[in-house]
């Protein structure tokens, strides 16, 4: 596999994660433009040097560019893909993008020109807040950056898309969109749900019991903190998921079933066999991460 | 409100909390006896100097003092008071617990003889790693100490114990014991519970595709910390506070229901709206939070 390198590249969303990359593949690229709509995300990205160019023109950003990397919500980047953006692009180009779902995706790639290389993507990481002012060159080092094949995705496609990936200093995994996404419905999407209805019921109790929000710490801290996440983005996500989200949510109800029948007819002993292998599965995944 | 003062202070139980108890108030006794089954965690509190005395006799423990805290899971904290704690003490003793539920062991200090000062507590703080040897004196500091009335409750028993929570450095609130135990249920084991039947449908997932371990991060490490708590603790948690804990699973069970029904009929902008308070209520709390 020889190393990544751009002539162009194009980063379309200049927010945490398109800056990230932009940061990251500066010296594995000659030019790099950024395309937003957004004139403070471009003036920050160009005052930092974090691209050459800025536009809020899609044709004119990526018309020249020999690698695209679409970062921006889901639904943004199918109605990218679905719209002109394969008219714009020239034969041969490498187009990645990093949405948070992948099946409708790279479902969306099959109508791209024959030419285009292209193939779905998803780095697992981020950051508490959002914006281009956090941008971080190692925010992709030593995490998994999945990698999803389309239609549009040769040989060539996928030695270019491990290259990058190999570049950021990411993790490369690959498998199919259905796959990725049934996956991150259980490690993410599930849990986004859960954190929601969480602070909800807990809200409902602060309703008629302030005391709730004074002496709720650091358990409720960390299982609630999902649920401030980006609406947009999550809408996005469990819209372009719904049939992987329902069906974690059915083995989650049975799992929380299971726990509560115990519970309440006081069988100690059958709760405890439960929650056992439940505790050593958390302790040996952390264990496991912090060897990473 | 006369500053706290204790000629003889005995901690029962010498882990983490216990530990940090007998550091915090050491300026404020004259002596401190430490009492544990476990001869690690004597040693290791006499040789830090934690404690200037150290048992695993409960009656030669108690019997001298004046102030008597119980720092041990709640069945351990019930069993002593149901047992013979209550002949050892000297009248007039001052008795605290800090076990995480109030109601059942509230009403076992009813049948405390009556020269006995009682007062349930409970100290909104911890740390991920149990343990004497994390004990630290600032563990209270700051954070929420519930005081919980009893049949054994006097005002000077009240006057007395908010000293001793004014001596930690924490904030005292005062409310009954069935109310801090429907509080705790919606902030804190409720979550338990989520977190655990969260771990158990990605375990039931992990075990035909190993990708939800190597791809699960921040999300999902956040939301499944809980599930890696104590057994024993959480065990006696779960069944002194089994009513509350099932009110407040079906009032979880209807938000995520709605949540579930917006999302599989695909209406997102019904879904966005269940979300968008749950946001802001998460938002608002956390800013509180950082204030403090």
């Amino acid at each position: 596999m020889s190393a990544f390198y751009a002539q162009h590249l194009t980063v379309v969303g200049l927010g945490l994660m398109g800056g990230s990359l932009a940061l990251a593949l500066r010296d594995c690229a000659k030019t790099i433009t950024g395309v937003d709509v957004g004139v403070e995300a471009r003036e920050y990205a160009l005052a930092h040097g974090i691209v050459d160019h800025a536009t809020d023109d899609l044709r004119e950003g990526v018309s020249r560019a020999d690698v695209v990397l679409l970062a921006a919500p889901v639904k943004a980047i199918i109605a990218m893909i679905e719209g002109r953006l394969g008219a714009y692009l020239r034969s041969n180009t490498l187009l990645i993008d990093i949405g948070s779902t992948k099946a409708d995706i790279c479902e969306s790639m099959r109508e791209l020109p024959v030419g285009i290389q292209a193939i779905g993507g998803h780095p697992m990481t981020g950051k508490e807040y959002p914006g281009i002012a956090y941008s971080d060159a190692d925010l992709y080092k030593n995490r998994p950056f999945v990698l999803c094949p389309s239609r549009r995705t040769t040989p060539a496609t996928r030695d270019r898309a491990l290259a990058l990936v190999e570049a950021l200093g990411a993790v490369p995994i690959e498998m199919e969109a259905a796959r990725h996404d049934r996956v991150v419905a259980a490690i993410s999407h599930l849990p986004y749900l859960l954190s929601a209805a969480l602070v909800a019921t807990v809200s409902r109790e602060g309703e008629t019991d302030d005391a709730v929000w004074r002496l709720a710490a650091g358990g409720f801290r960390d299982m609630s903190r999902l649920a401030a996440s980006d609406l947009g983005m999550m809408g996005d996500i469990l819209n372009t998921n719904t049939r992987a989200v329902a069906t974690l949510l059915a083995q989650f109800r049975m799992q929380l079933a299971m726990m509560e029948a115990a519970l309440i007819a006081q069988e100690n002993g059958k709760l405890t066999d439960m929650l056992r292998p439940v505790r050593e599965a958390r302790l040996a995944w952390g264990q496991r991460q912090e060897k990473k």
